[in-house]
């Protein structure tokens, strides 16, 4: 997650509509035809639910899950040691 | 999720590493060669924990992510309502 793709939405904590919002926006007027919601820890469970609600309400028939990948990344804690925290990214693209 | 797997471990609120012992000694003394982590809502992320833990720490070079699978439920709430929720299901089998 370390690297800035411009088709990445980054998941945190904000309200899951606006993540819905950004990722029909992208879609419908960015240019792109996919897009990849990025997550690490407590957000990943949001993550699911954006992509969800995008391809199950929002952009059904319009939008496929393309692939699911799931991995750990090492956090620098504030007392200098290091943390493990896993990362979802769920590539979402047009039909 | 509504059937039930005998080879499923279904993830809730219980401490991450009371199901990656359940993993590993369903795939190490449970004669399944792979183990499914089913999860759904804010236990999507313990879910995805549980699978990096196993596969990256304790049966690192024995076992590999097979699948992920994501998906949404209805649940019937107690005042009659139902409300959608993420699922995930993610498959670990041994190399």
């Amino acid at each position: 997650m370390s690297e800035r793709d411009p088709s990445a939405i980054y998941i945190g904590r904000k309200p899951v509509m606006n993540y819905v919002l950004a990722v029909v926006t992208q879609l419908n007027q960015g240019g792109f035809d996919s897009c990849t919601l990025k997550a690490r820890g407590r957000s990943i469970s949001t993550a699911v639910d954006v992509a969800e609600i995008v391809r199950q309400r929002f952009m059904k028939d319009i939008v496929e899950l393309e692939k699911i990948e799931i991995g750990s990344e090492e956090l620098d804690e504030s007392d200098g040691r290091t943390r493990s925290v896993s990362t979802i990214e769920i590539t979402l693209k047009k039909k």
